[in-house]
């Protein structure tokens, strides 16, 4: 099973992390991205929306690191991290939707601005961060995991862009539970570090 | 089963559009957007996003688009519009962050500054959507629906804002795939006409 790579990606990040933290093994190929290689074929055959991750598995092709993570969770990871009842998993797609969402263009946009010189509105992205992060930090004031009570997938989609967000100037010291929820989550067996 | 609804906006009808194609039974209940019901108690403890649409079945309360269609599907829509297996979870799920992701910040953007003068970078919103939907029409050359070769709540999910692009200001006339598959979607049994 092939995930085609970037090191420096956070989207790339949730799923090498939910596979270390499930033991899922997964065969990383590195991809170009200054040199523009997701754009091109192969990899814009792969997914023609020119981003990575893409998952190949066999026949199967799963592009969008959202999916990705469902996929691998539903095929190989266990009812723990992707439950079966629609209950479960629709309180886990709330976290993947602002994961795509809320975060992408928010810490996510920030990031990519201060750190790899994109060419996206950064005061746009700097001025919704603050709110993203305090809404996230009064839901884990009632709660040690964002879904089920437990690591799901929603928290290898959401981690990561938020653990990186000082990378794009985003303060966390302010958002205590959020602090705390990221002592937990690298507390767990086989965490993998952040890029 | 009750729904937290606007009749304007895309995201509730992307709610309203599945429960009338899976024959599901909704109560509907306007929110005073103008009047900024969603951003306070009551609706805003059910939402802390304060955003619309949300979903309550009794103790079940769910928030975000995307999340209700996985919900509803699951627990009353059966597997033909959300199926069992990862690979068509995974499917589906690359459509739903589509829709959150990509048509959230192209289509549905336009469309929020346009109709109800919402301060978003229009011109951004604007230059993006051409992008959108010529990878829309791109897949949908090669397929009648968006995954698993049949009506799920992918396309469900992905509809709305494209059927109202021109509300956007932004023009479908060069998509013909995109224009096929909206004619089929309408002709599906149950239809729910758009806002």
């Amino acid at each position: 099973m092939k995930l085609y790579d970037a090191d420096a990606s956070g989207n790339c990040y949730k799923v090498r992390l939910f596979a270390a933290l499930a033991n899922i093994e997964l065969e990383t190929v590195a991809v170009d991205i200054p040199g523009g290689a997701h754009k091109r074929p192969p990899l814009s055959e792969l997914n023609p929306l020119g981003q990575l991750p893409v998952l190949e598995d066999g026949a199967q092709v799963v592009r969008d690191s959202q999916a990705i993570l469902v996929y691998l969770a539903g095929a190989y990871g266990g009812l723990a991290w992707w439950p079966a009842h629609p209950q479960g998993q629709a309180d886990i797609v709330q976290w993947l939707s602002f994961a795509a969402n809320e975060i992408q263009h928010s810490l996510c946009a920030a990031r990519l601005v201060r750190k790899f010189g994109y060419a996206l509105d950064q005061a746009a992205a700097l001025a919704k961060s603050p709110g993203v992060l305090a809404l996230l930090d009064k839901h884990l004031e009632r709660h040690d995991w964002l879904a089920l009570g437990r690591p799901t997938i929603a928290d290898c989609a959401v981690y990561p862009y938020v653990v990186l967000a000082p990378e794009g100037d985003v303060e966390l010291k302010p958002y205590n539970h959020v602090a705390r929820w990221i002592e937990r989550l690298e507390g767990l067996p086989g965490y993998l570090p952040k890029p």
